[in-house]
């Protein structure tokens, strides 16, 4: 009788289902384009952070992409987008009474942070490990460099609930230590890899407090660091960033779509963003997430299969340090009270799929987890979890569109998340494919029975 | 309902136990040893196939490991192995009328085979896309190299169904082809990956037919060769191995043990293989294995947690050419009549879990598969497989035990399995981690229920 229950019978319409899931998997394991156009996006392109040459590039290849995939309509969709620079390569050292060698440390620019101008800071440093820690420390701030070394937890079993619990030090940081008068903050990396790449990602400044510089460094120039600290309490450090914030520049969405067989005025938006940090090349955040979602595009074309809503595939502008490519398509999907049945992203990497996380109208999600039978043969099994994606989360707050979000086996991921080692050779071609089916295949379910 | 169906409440029982899971988990991803073990074993020692000198290494890294890891008693097994040897660096071109440039062909002997002596063979080659078609084509074989160029199949979404399909042609191809005359034999690697490895790996010979050398070639250099032989059909490809198998040697299962605490007369076995191919590191195949079997052991006696059965811990001698390891271990337990719980064996790599493989009664299968609920939570969601593994199927056909092998995503296994590329580097520690964490969690229970 269990087991009976915990593999419900697949029912005759997902008889006939399966098998066009079946045809959507072969076409894609044995035809994709997704991974020769991630190899064409992060080896010709490379790194593409909203405002820089190479995003204006990408946004060339993504309609060149998406018009090879067999799109009926290309087009591009204006939004304005900040423009930070990083300036020249970032340098850091240790200056100690102590003797012994001392190599540089391995620190990136957050982004969005001011520099620390070209003749750089110097100053000592205090280590806390949390915000409840800087409280403590308050009276001791003033004229340092503050370093959050807070340890990304490995207990969770998936990884983002580590990242949920140890970004805020990346974020907000910087103003909360400037609140009490430090000069700048070093933040150690939101990882789990065991090397010493620093993890570069957005930081904001709270407009209270003076803007100040913030870095992230590697887990071993962390833990480095710390150690001489304790060694040497009057260790300084000495930062040099030169980079800035610009005024912003013209970005775009770039928008493929199939018009809808039978209602082609309701949408079902999938995608993933164009932009990605300067210091890799964004192969899996989210060169992946683009690739996969052509590949759903592709994918409808190469078996003819017509969806009745229009399916439109969407390559984000500036989610990494602004999301305004995400606000703008929000803002005019309400503007044009446009009818969005689903809002569907890839931004978690090219991993193996797992299933995905959504929020959604209760009968909505209830009928979604009615397909585990159909999914699950693709290693698809986990379908509860709540969530979206930064992205669509932008549309899900504008008119309520279901939002789901694809969920990889997250265990690599934070090894390379903004890190220079998130590259075309850190992706595989069938994890990154079989992510593309699990996108196809719900979306070919949701266009039947949403 | 179907929701309530699909997550079956955790009952009281499986409450107390889910905690001691949570702290097996806490302490492997915290504190675990398995990826230095790894690295020791892999980067200090590498290759260690049955008969060479690292195979002794090897042994003694074990016993030192084991005894680190804390195990009550640890002694080795002996056991005959055979003495196979690679000899020189293998050589291979393709001897051409046309003009063009032909860079020599990437390939590697495969285990067990004859060379084909230091001179060398050349001579034409016949081109097969299955054994079927080279029946069609048995009048042509004689005298000519047999090239069995058989795809290895995208579709199959467990990987190990697309290495059960195309292996055959590596264990057997020699024979059949030296049926008809062949002189040589060249197998296209069993792999997906987007590289020209090629793949070793046993084979055996049919005593009814002559010995003919067997290599195994990269999935480039097979595309390379199978053009040329379509543009030059008179192309002929130059062969030299100066591999050979030499008399046995002794080897043997390294063994560890905690004492059980009730019926230490009961015995639960987990084990991977401590052989790998001489070729690469044998990090995933199967030193990953190796090395949660170890964790297994450490967190058990960590935690304090006593098991009422002696669990034995056995890193088996000989798994690739031979499987005399797991023979001899059967063939004793067998003889003194011990009464064996559980086999469980992880030799599929070490990539994030999903579940495990098995056979055993279906009452016991059904109380397996009803621990779902407390598996899930880390990834362990697929528990209905049937199947085993190589070493414990030796116990399973010996006194029928329940055999279990550990089930990790399969997507990247076959890119690098027998290869080069099968290297400490390839191996992800969060993912090796959580494939030891099921292992330890699974024998809990067993122990428990079982």
């Amino acid at each position: 009788m269990l087991l009976t229950c915990l593999l419900p019978a697949v029912t005759r319409a997902q008889q006939s289902d399966s098998l066009v899931l079946r045809q959507m998997a072969d076409e894609i394991l044995r035809n994709s384009t997704a991974y020769e156009n991630l190899r064409v996006l992060t080896k010709t392109i490379g790194g593409r952070l909203a405002g820089s040459p190479q995003m204006v590039k990408a946004e060339q290849w993504g309609v060149k992409a998406l018009k090879a995939a067999g799109a009926d309509t290309v087009y591009l969709q204006e939004c304005m987008v900040p423009h930070w620079v990083r300036g020249e390569k970032e340098e850091a050292r240790i200056v100690s009474k102590l003797r012994d060698f001392v190599p540089p440390l391995n620190i990136l620019a957050l982004g969005n942070s001011i520099g620390t101008g070209k003749a750089g800071v110097t100053a000592p440093v205090l280590e806390v490990a949390s915000f409840e820690d800087l409280e403590a420390k308050k009276d001791q701030v003033k004229g340092k460099i503050v370093f959050y070394n807070y340890h990304f937890k490995p207990e969770f079993i998936k990884t983002f609930y580590s990242y949920g619990d140890a970004v805020k030090f990346r974020g907000q940081g910087a103003s909360k230590a400037a609140k009490y008068g430090a000069v700048a903050v070093i933040v150690r990396s939101m990882s789990h890899g065991a090397n010493n790449f620093p993890h570069t990602g957005a930081m904001s400044y709270d407009p209270a407090y003076p803007k100040i510089p913030a870095v992230a460094i590697g887990l071993q120039d962390a833990d480095r660091l710390s150690d001489r600290l304790k060694r040497d309490n009057s260790a300084k450090v000495f930062l040099r960033t030169t980079c800035e914030m610009l005024a912003d520049v013209v970005g775009h969405n770039v928008i493929g779509e199939i018009r809808g067989n039978k209602t082609p005025d309701q949408y079902i938006t999938v995608g993933g963003h164009l932009d990605s940090w300067d210091v890799c090349e964004g192969a899996h955040d989210d060169g992946a997430g683009c690739v996969q979602s052509i590949e759903v595009l592709r994918t409808f074309k190469a078996l003819g299969i017509k969806p009745a809503r229009t399916l439109r595939v969407v390559l984000f502008a500036n989610e990494e340090n602004g999301t305004r490519g995400a606000k703008k398509y929000a803002e005019l999907a309400k503007q044009r009270n446009e009818k969005h049945v689903l809002a569907l992203e890839s931004d978690a990497g090219g991993f193996t799929p797992r299933g995905f996380t959504s929020t959604m109208e209760p009968e909505k999600k209830a009928k979604m987890i009615s397909w585990k039978p159909l999914l699950e043969p693709y290693g698809l099994y986990d379908l509860e979890g709540p969530g979206g994606g930064t992205d669509v989360g932008q549309l899900h707050a504008a008119i309520g569109t279901p939002m789901v979000e694809l969920s990889p086996d997250s265990q690599r991921y934070f090894d390379i998340h903004h890190a220079a080692n998130d590259v075309f050779e850190a992706v595989n071609k069938r994890e990154l494919e079989l992510g593309a089916f699990g996108m196809a295949g719900l979306i070919y379910l949701v266009d039947l029975y949403f």
